[in-house]
């Protein structure tokens, strides 16, 4: 029996992985969570769940639900989150918040021995370093919760890393794939929220079809599996079937291929090396899919996932920077204030500006974040918001 | 240092096999080789080879040889195959002979604990239950040459085999894919041996266009990774890329995928758990391959992969009959004596004759295979040949 702790539990990701905690009861164990503000949902939560330790976003929120749930411990804030990894007995932590306050409690789990199991793209792309160096100095383990890096998790299995020749990360190429980039220029919100294969968040949705989430992906498949980006390789392909893949030395290449279902990257993270049913889920059929298509991905359509490779190389707080201009200027798209292609004109100028720092602490990352957000927000275009 | 006995030296895969020894000298060396009646094929090897033990088909050739070759001892014969794994110190045997008589060799292999590299598809069609029972008695380890058992033996690696869903085998339909059985009526022998994908010997090619190759790897995929056949699917894949394909019970889906190179399938063999550069090959591009497609197989197209379902199903003497009977109506057909559709005839009315045998001994198996072939030469229609 593993005892699990869900961060950002009220979300996709989160709401999913309680899922597969409740398919496999004779498995896993839900011993604490966290979510945000919607007390509904943690409502839901501790309806289906019997838990005795949650944090909220909220001091206000705590005090308020301590009342209503007497016999419940609720920790507040990040600072919650981390208390929470430290205080509650558990395995595994498993990291579904959303953006860079994800970071500190990934951290924090490692240093707990906690099993990471880790959807917060942002430990990776913004601390990759750090969190590689806690992983080395307390001997932990980081399984990933992604599609693309599952699969390649998967295709590693049973295979000496020594002998991989290169990592072939799939991208589906957004919503705006068949448009050139003149008609980018015209482009709507709700046409940026509509993804072909997946139905995911807001920032996700508008990272697919400007290539960065795919950028971000290289980085943490560059900390993921310890390889260097001259041997990652992004390729389109739109049906979204095939999750990703790993080329060895021998020229064989392993694939991983099923339906868009985040609950098995989710399961296998929880269940590994185990595999478990999947529960509520519609039975993978490849004939019913048919056919499958791959294309090189063209630099010049995707400047966003260039800077990626780029941004990875030069290291240091490249990727913190990439992370804080893309958050703001995604949400200044989507309220509209600026158009699609201005995203990636704001993540350039910030990527340009910012301070690089080589080796930087938690802090100057923090600093780094906020600094990226704050030119985007402020500085880039005057005062926009 | 794996020292390694080839059986069938001077066919495909045996030559295919001595270039991945010859492109590893630190991991593997060659101790001894069997070849058929091909004298000069085999001077070329001991030319290239230091080797001081080989097998020929013939007493004569064997006499004639040991003037040439005085410090080389010759085996001849079947019983010579058997001999030289018997005296011959090495770790594996690569069984690469063709037909029926290869399944000694192997049963030898295992009893004197080498590691069997299997190429010699009739150990397991015809004799499936002998050699798994004599795996399990000297616990002896099987792996597959044959480019699909290789992939599905690849895509199991690091996995639990109770948590395999099916196996799907893939299948290129053959010369006549695209052919309605009205029109199979009329092809000749020059188009049934032109293969899409792969440059193969005559039988094999002919078993391809017919499915009964198919077949022959259900049942092999069955003893070798002890699944049943309902658990065994096989897809229509006409760009032979992926090579098969394993699905668990969490619906993923592990495929391997490479270009139609058979030294990737033997060196694995060799070289299993680890893999090694593949040398002489074209680095495999799945962009420039472009496209995959995966279709369902009419089992009315292909009553000779159903047939062996069936067969498979009832085992004992069944693969053996299966096998002996394709090998005289190939022929046949080869001979311009039949039609191609007539091979299935012959292949159903040979399974319809022979008396099934539940539990064979050896020496049923190569009595089974004898009467079938003899009731295909000269029963089934007349004296043919």
């Amino acid at each position: 029996m593993k005892k699990i702790i869900v961060l950002g539990a009220s979300g996709s990701i989160g709401i999913q992985t309680l899922d597969v905690i409740k398919n496999h009861p004779e498995e896993f164990e839900l011993s604490g969570i966290s979510v945000g503000h919607n007390i509904t949902k943690l409502r839901d939560i501790l309806t289906a769940f019997s838990i005795y330790d949650v944090c909220v976003a909220d001091a206000d929120d705590a005090e308020a639900l301590k009342h209503e749930y007497p016999h419940i411990h609720f920790y507040y804030g990040e600072p919650g989150m981390c208390e929470l990894i430290e205080r509650v007995a558990c395995d595994v932590v498993v990291n579904a918040v959303v953006g860079f306050r994800g970071l500190l409690p990934s951290l924090t789990a490692i240093r707990y021995h906690r099993v990471l199991a880790l959807a917060n793209k942002e430990s990776l792309v913004a601390g990759g370093d750090l969190v590689k160096a806690e992983l080395k100095k307390y001997q932990g383990n980081l399984y990933p919760i992604d599609s693309e890096h599952s699969a390649i998790f998967q295709c590693l299995q049973g295979n000496d890393a020594k002998t991989v020749e290169h990592l072939m990360i799939t991208a589906s190429g957004g919503s705006f794939r068949d448009k050139t980039r003149e008609e980018l220029n015209k482009v709507t919100v709700a046409q940026a929220l509509h993804h072909p294969n997946w139905s995911m968040g807001g920032r996700i949705t508008i990272d697919s079809a400007t290539m960065m989430n795919k950028g971000f992906e290289v980085i943490e498949a560059h900390y993921l599996f310890d390889i260097s980006y001259d041997r990652i390789k992004v390729l389109l392909h739109p049906q979204s079937i095939v999750h990703s893949m790993v080329q060895y030395t021998d020229q064989a290449v392993i694939a991983q291929l099923g339906t868009a279902d985040m609950k098995l990257p989710i399961q296998y993270a929880l269940s590994w090396p185990r595999r478990l049913k999947l529960y509520n889920s519609e039975p993978f059929d490849l004939v019913k899919v048919g056919h499958l298509d791959f294309k090189a991905v063209d630099d010049e359509r995707y400047p966003l996932l260039k800077l990626a490779f780029t941004a990875g190389r030069r290291g240091g707080n490249s990727g913190a920077i990439l992370n804080g201009a893309d958050e703001a200027a995604v949400d200044l798209f989507l309220h509209d204030k600026i158009s699609f292609l201005e995203i990636e004109e704001a993540i350039f100028a910030a990527y340009k500006h910012i301070p690089y720092i080589a080796d930087p602490s938690l802090d100057d990352l923090i600093e780094t974040d906020r600094k990226a957000r704050e030119y985007v927000y402020r500085e880039w275009k005057g005062v926009l918001s």
